[in-house]
């Protein structure tokens, strides 16, 4: 079996990079542990969604009043709801067999080794290989949930985000170690269906990276409905004992600082590392940096003809990201004259509530690096659709550059994740404010906000 | 009192060009019969929505046990629910009076009419008049419903939306005449709460001015839920009686096949007429056509120094129109050298559930006008987003040009009203299917699909 490009690896880089070859017209195996779809399809992005459509909808149900409803008891069945992310994402799973049949992707379930003559070894679960003869090879293999020392995910007391996935029964505590975005939206997650949680993280404000007025305002959402929030803290020491586990935490930079922390279970969300297990045979050694694979502007590796893209060559791990990566790779690959683009402009989600959204740089790297800007910026409370919604609670804010230029934005509230891809596409087009104000907004929605806060970075808001 | 600028109407054209006329440093008045916020805030846009959310809400309730909820008994406060509606409604008039204020435009309760002069009068509730003089007057009187002969509303049996926003008491059974945007917003808001509810329209689809493709949905998703949809069909005869309405319709190129439709109310959703009861004095006879106030491209009447702006000079009669065409006409009063924009470009939104959003030609007009266009599709079934929340209902559809250019967009499915703003924004700045394929979108968000519709055009469509 004669293939032009075997991609290890079958998540949002590795099956939209084989899609993308086998639609120009090339020979293309995909290979595949698990089944296709990766972390992000499995276990990661698309079944949290399911979880945390519920946890909006418990959210409501129990203001249900504040909108003229009166509701008799509301129970709900976890392992249902558990069972819901679960169905989508087989759901989703099966749909990505299917693309590879239709756009005539040949799709190998096993574990994926590459050898310096770019053929690759697929190895069944049962042992079985085959092998595979290819051109080039797409490594694609992803990443895997960092652990810490001592909290071994077993499925039930200590989770990682995978197993999280998987449980059937609701903790009645949590300890969320690490406020990244995994972390919180289970914070959000659980929280919602009342299970305790502690949320600790290492850095000053949850959700680091993103514009510390975003931080604050999901964490005050977070401790007004309960969460207990811990920030600038670390974890000395871990045990799980008959009944849960025990943390002790200290401060970040305090070590005299000490506190016990007690739950039933802990869910470790420290970050990722690259995933490589079993995908380089011996005489295969591309160079790597901290576990990830270097890449050349055309996303080759150090060895000719093997490539590699989303989160095996490093951050940002993110889904989309990935995609880009792998479509400019293969593109790179098989058209001719194609310069892969590489990716510099991303946007990055939370879907709790309030939802985060954001794109290009925060405040405080804005003058961090001494960039003169203005800041433009619009609340949910004074947006018509917002109020009549219920949902008040958020802001629209503009990083805005000399000439007008969007150097950053970030959306704190209902449907932020949906807003920031207007602000994504102006910033790809080097759209100005004055682009963005001469657009016709639909009336009432909550993208009028960004056309209200392109206005205040002018200091001519309306409706503010 | 002098006034650089007198406003005759507090609605979306009215107080956003005060505002705007304010801040470029004028003195500005403002006058309006009722409070400030004008149909759109008070009795339009923005209490519908309020009710439609709860619509969207009551029909999670339905199928709660789908997201794995058990819910006892669920009432609902028919009263709660519009007095929720209103309020919203209190709330924003109430910030405009603020921005008013804030904003330094003096504000008038009263009917004004203006004369030759620009002087323009107010008179009160208790028929006390003042005189404003002015150098600059904009009429912005907006419109009001049209009537059905014989069907005067009576806030009970008979209804335009004003009336159907102001009822306390839920009818059994209501006729919609109309299927535009205000006929259907209502016939998802009725059925959600039990209401057995007649859509009738002329045309031969609901919602006449969108793509073909999106009226089929919509119609199909209202049977599936029970409403009756009757299209090409006319109203030929109707009575009020003493229990409620008997309305006669007939086909629409078709007299004979009569039938008698009978419901406590009807809602007579029509459209609008303009609106200029007592807004001119006998000297002031600016051009009209077919009661609207003709503007040349400043916005200004025949009658030099009197402008206008909003619905009152015709259609689109759209509340971000009526704002985007006030702003313009005020810069073009008052900035040097400003060239007033008219407005060719602008989004429609309809919020029932799938949710409609529009923008440039349908399909149908673009085969008319005989442009050489690929259409780009993808269905919401098909985005990981759209299933975990429960939502796979609809589609992205783009009408694309010879050179890429976008032509026209059809959106269907839950929050096709935000979806829309990217696309208005790439219509504005001419992008290309191309630069929005180079878009990163976030994952996973439902506007991926844009670009995955942009990619359909070219037949490369990853996700399906």
């Amino acid at each position: 079996m004669e293939y032009d490009l075997i991609v290890i690896g079958g998540g949002p880089a590795g099956y939209v990079g084989a899609i993308r070859a086998a639609q120009l017209g090339k020979k293309v195996a995909c290979v595949d542990k698990e089944r296709a779809g990766g972390t992000c399809l499995n276990w990661g992005c698309i079944p949290t969604k399911a979880l945390l459509k519920n946890a909006a909808y418990q959210n409501f149900l129990k203001h249900a009043d504040n909108y003229g409803f009166e509701i008799g008891e509301v129970k709900y069945d976890f392992t249902k709801i558990m069972k819901r992310s679960r169905s989508v994402s087989d759901q989703m799973a099966k749909g990505i067999v299917s693309l590879f049949k239709g756009k005539k992707v040949d799709y190998f379930v096993g574990s994926g080794m590459v050898h310096k003559d770019k053929s690759v070894t697929v190895t069944d679960s049962e042992g079985k290989t085959q092998k595979l003869v290819g051109r080039n090879v797409l490594i694609a293999t992803g990443c895997v949930p960092k652990q810490l020392p001592g909290l071994k995910p077993d499925g039930k007391k200590v989770l990682s985000s995978r197993e999280a996935l998987a449980i059937t029964e609701k903790p009645k505590s949590i300890i969320i170690v690490g406020a990244g975005a995994i972390g919180v939206e289970f914070a959000y997650f659980f929280n919602a269906f009342d299970t305790k949680v502690t949320l600790i993280e290492f850095m000053p404000s949850i959700l680091p990276v993103e514009d510390v007025e975003s931080s604050n305002m999901v964490r005050k959402s977070f401790e007004k409905s309960g969460i207990k929030v811990l920030t600038e803290t670390k974890v000395t020491a871990s045990e799980v004992t008959e009944t849960g586990v025990k943390i002790t935490v200290a401060g970040a930079r305090d070590d005299s600082k000490t506190e016990v922390l007690e739950a039933e279970s802990v869910l470790v969300a420290v970050g990722v590392q690259a995933n490589l297990e079993g995908a380089l045979a011996e005489d295969v050694k591309p160079e790597l940096d901290r576990g990830y694979i270097k890449v050349n502007d055309r996303y080759e590796s150090s060895v000719r003809g093997i490539f590699a893209a989303g989160d095996i060559i490093g951050p940002p791990w993110l889904a989309h990201v990935a995609s880009h990566r792998a479509t400019e790779a293969v593109e790179g690959m098989f058209v001719p004259g194609k310069q892969p683009h590489q990716v510099n402009l991303y946007p990055g989600c939370t879907y709790c509530d309030p939802q985060v959204a954001s794109i290009g740089v925060t405040e405080a790297k804005a003058r961090e690096q001494g960039l003169k800007f203005t800041v433009g910026k619009f609340p949910y409370a004074a947006s018509g659709k917002a109020v009549a919604a219920g949902a008040p609670e958020g802001f629209v804010k503009l990083i805005i550059g000399e000439h007008g230029e969007i150097l950053g934005a970030h959306i704190v509230g209902s449907e932020a994740t949906e807003m920031i891809a207007e602000i994504g596409l102006a910033m790809n087009l080097e759209a100005t404010t004055d682009e963005l104000i001469s657009t016709i907004h639909a009336h009432p929605t909550l993208s009028e906000m960004v056309h209200e806060a392109s206005l205040a970075s002018d200091k001519r808001s309306i409706h503010f």
